[in-house]
């Protein structure tokens, strides 16, 4: 509906339709985005409410920005130059091109700068919010989706990096995942930049294929992976990316580094000590978790979900990770001289519904009304004192608001999943007793109605 | 952060930052657009817990459209063909157009079309979800937006129309308004009709023009409403708004009946019927409400608040509605040969939230953290067990995670609101006695560990 809100001329139809006339709009949505059904959500509700349980408990602030940044705001982080127009929705605006955030990092970094003055610091913050990413959709890959982020802005204290695994922990364990169900893996950009210096890769362009061919070794494989690192690889849809030209030398260093996951980092090094203080012990170290964006500076995350995922199509699917981040001491700086260390982690929020709805022990199931079926519209008193009676004990109830007959009510009710209807017809209204039908037995009583709501909650 | 998920490049900033090294970007934000804080975060949350109790208790189904759609899809409800392209924000796909929803009616209908045989008829859900306006921006006038919209579909039954007014009312009675605060306006679209066959205005695009211009009675007044009836109007600005060209006569007529609240239609009438069979009494009919849309074909509602809510400045503003909505039996019908009558809601969450907060009786506050200071980063296992001991008991609570000494914890402390802090250096670990210290009293005691959760408990 139109809010009748602002000055703004309101919607009008009658003329376009005339204007076109037998041009039907589609039905069909754009690629790369859905419709979301109630049990899809509600999943969500519970692990957005399991996030902010943990998050007031851990001491974080709830900060919204928009979804439109100013274009150059969020240009920074876009895709690389190959194509610097992709990758966000953008608009001109009557002067300046504003684009729908690419995730909420950038939107932090935007809002520091220019609240830097007065914030605390440390800062820390926490968002839930959807962002977009204009890119070729395919089976699986959306255009939105919504995303937790909690950060750290203004402090190199490595005791932020670790909160930040250990809250995850936290917040999965409390959606019902077992120790056995997740694991954090967690390593440093240090790593990486170790391994730029002793292979002498120094190219800026060079270092950003590297990192975003090394972050692909989970859902690539090594092989795969190797070609990225060299000449380049096809895959199978037949389009050539095109690799880091390194040579077979610098391919077999960066390969035996990043199995060895004894040589640790002093960054590691330290959060694990304070892993152990807080007995946090559900954590990996490794050094093949690279994470693709070229801003981190220190320990990175990542978050990857151990029990097995099924596809649309009932295949198990490796899921890989459902989140991930790490410290990014120089982002903020791109806004001005401030000097502003920072570490964050992100949840793919989506992703997680989607793998927890297929945990057995997880099952959200939503209320479905009683109905109370009509009989003469001209009782609806009648029917209206029913239903005042059972709403008032916060039972799940309706009158059935459609048009058709006792059968078509009947057929409504299951349809819906109804779990029982409400017959009170002349003889039931003479006898101030009405009927209940449980729709899961099939079984009938006769009661009278201030015991309705009792008989109810027996049936749900 | 970026999630790693699909299969896109990722984000590459260094090249960007080489190519213009010395060009900052925008601190600021786009007109029309928003940061929110915690305060507002968490009264929205208060109400969305609200509506969604209340949706679950009438029994209506949640679901979710994205926020995009192609754009002939939601083409047919745009502003007026004066300026056909605004209103929305739209991209060009490879080959579509996609905009982003202008409202949650539109989506629905185009839900509806696309999964007619699926549902059940009737088909009740509610959605909750940012709307998008690209209008020019003006003080206090936002270019997104959250709305809640409840609408039932494939019903002519007026028992639809009644039960949408009373579960507003529940929605504002359970967020703590009275009955003093609020009045669901009722009228209906076939009062108009009648108006308009009485006084011969045939033309569409008349009609489309008396009907916005009797859409701002409440905020014009009758004069200038007037000039929209006429000739036209000039405003503050000195923007012009062609008026309907009606004659004086036609003008009059139509201010006298708009102003006579005795003569209901029998839509109005039949609705008055149920509100009386749920001793529902806050609502008024007043034919002055109008709805600029033109796809109403019968009852329309319009909420107000009748408190007095205050602008930025601190001055009293007349606030006007936080929603409305209607019965639109043909829209659906523009998808395709489908007779699906409906009728809905809309709330404005933003304006809702902005009003609620400024009533004294309304205060949510939001828990800050007790800060756990830190003397030794070696002591770091002494400190994450009094942590780890009040988070247990659910206490928000943190380990100072910044850099700076007992003077800057303290000064953070006192920034973030902290209700206290934990001091726990050399001579209280000796002792196993901490010193708690109350950030508003300025008390402090020495404590056990033990005892700390039930001392700050007391504070809280």
């Amino acid at each position: 509906m139109e809010l009748g809100v602002g000055g703004s001329n309101p919607p009008s139809c009658t003329k376009k339709m005339e204007d076109k006339k037998k041009i039907k709009p589609s039905k069909e949505l754009p690629l790369g985005f859905v419709d979301r059904q109630e049990k899809e959500l509600l999943t969500r509700d519970f692990i957005i409410s399991k996030i902010k349980e943990v998050m007031i408990k851990y001491g974080f602030q709830y900060l919204e920005t928009p979804s439109f940044e100013y274009t150059d705001s969020i240009g920074k982080f876009l895709p690389d130059k190959e194509r610097p127009d992709q990758g966000v929705f953008s608009f001109k605006d009557e002067k300046n091109w504003l684009s729908l955030r690419y995730d909420l990092t950038a939107p932090l970094a935007r809002y520091i700068a220019k609240n830097y003055l007065e914030i605390p610091k440390p800062f820390k913050r926490y968002q839930l919010g959807t962002v977009w990413r204009n890119e070729k959709p395919g089976p699986g890959r959306f255009r939105e989706f919504l995303q937790f982020d909690a950060d750290f802005v203004g402090t190199k204290n490595l005791q932020a990096d670790a909160e930040l695994c250990i809250l995850i922990s936290e917040i999965l364990e409390k959606c019902g995942l077992s120790k056995d169900d997740y694991i954090v893996k967690i390593s440093s950009r240090k790593f990486a930049e170790e391994l730029f210096k002793k292979t002498q890769i120094k190219s800026s362009e060079q270092i950003s294929i590297v990192l975003r061919a090394l972050d692909k070794i989970d859902r690539l494989g090594w092989n795969e992976v190797k070609k990225l690192l060299g000449k380049g690889r096809e895959d199978k849809s037949g389009d050539y990316t095109k690799g880091a030209d390194l040579n077979d030398k610098q391919i077999e260093y960066i390969e035996n580094n990043i199995k060895d996951t004894e040589s640790k980092t002093n960054d590691i090094l330290e959060i694990i000590k304070i892993f152990e203080a807080y007995e946090f012990t559900n954590y990996k170290f490794d050094p093949s978790v690279i994470r693709g964006l070229e801003y981190y500076t220190g320990p990175i995350f990542e978050v990857n979900l151990n029990f097995v995922v099924k596809n649309a199509k009932g295949k198990a699917i490796q899921f890989g990770s459902i989140g991930g981040g790490g410290r990014y001491d120089n982002l903020i700086s791109n806004f001005g001289n401030l000097e502003c260390p920072a570490t964050g982690i992100s949840i793919g929020i989506d992703r997680l519904v989607y793998a927890l709805m297929q945990k057995k022990e997880f099952n959200i199931k939503s209320a479905k009304p009683v109905i109370i079926c009509v009989f003469d519209r001209e009782n609806i008193k009648n029917y209206v004192d029913i239903l005042t009676t059972l709403r008032s004990e916060n039972i799940s109830a309706e009158i059935y608001s459609g048009e058709g007959n006792l059968k078509k009510q009947m057929q409504y009710a299951n349809k819906i999943n109804s779990p029982a209807v409400i017959l009170y017809g002349e003889n039931e209204i003479k006898s101030k007793k009405a009927t209940l039908r449980n729709l899961s037995s099939g079984e009938e009583i006769s009661t009278e109605i201030k015991n309705l709501s009792n008989e109810i909650k027996k049936i749900l």
